[in-house]
């Protein structure tokens, strides 16, 4: 498994920028020895696209970009109230 | 974050088909309270689609599934050598 290709469903535009933007630095410092990670946006939608030399590398990177969305939507929900 | 939609790519049809199967009985099994997991086959990609209450939940749903696709594409692949 050396592609993954992701589309995470956020509940707003509004939502799905801020996410974007604010996890934009962090998946640019991403260590890319065995992995590469693009990121992009849609509409409500955040792509995400990870490319890996091995399944562990690939697990790795997607359970970290996955940390990142979740961690930045509670923040943003909690702070914006129900967007 | 209340969908994510993911297609992983595996290296031959084969591979995909015989990991598909072989994860396909723990997918069904997985909790569904908060979370609902589908995976489905075609060629050599493996779509997933989950759909959760939280944020929480579909994470760890994601890193429920990714971590069957990985461990099973590593045991064919070790059982049936460079495939």
């Amino acid at each position: 498994m050396h592609a993954l290709r992701c589309e995470a469903e956020l509940k707003s535009e509004r939502v799905a920028r801020v996410v974007y933007e604010s996890v934009l630095p962090d998946v640019k410092l991403m260590p890319a020895r065995r992995s590469r990670v693009d990121i992009d946006r849609r509409g409500n939608n955040i792509q995400i696209e990870i490319r890996a030399e091995d399944v562990s590398a690939l697990r790795a990177s997607a359970s970290g970009v996955f940390r990142l969305l979740a961690l930045s939507e509670r923040v943003i929900t909690t702070v914006l109230g129900d967007v």
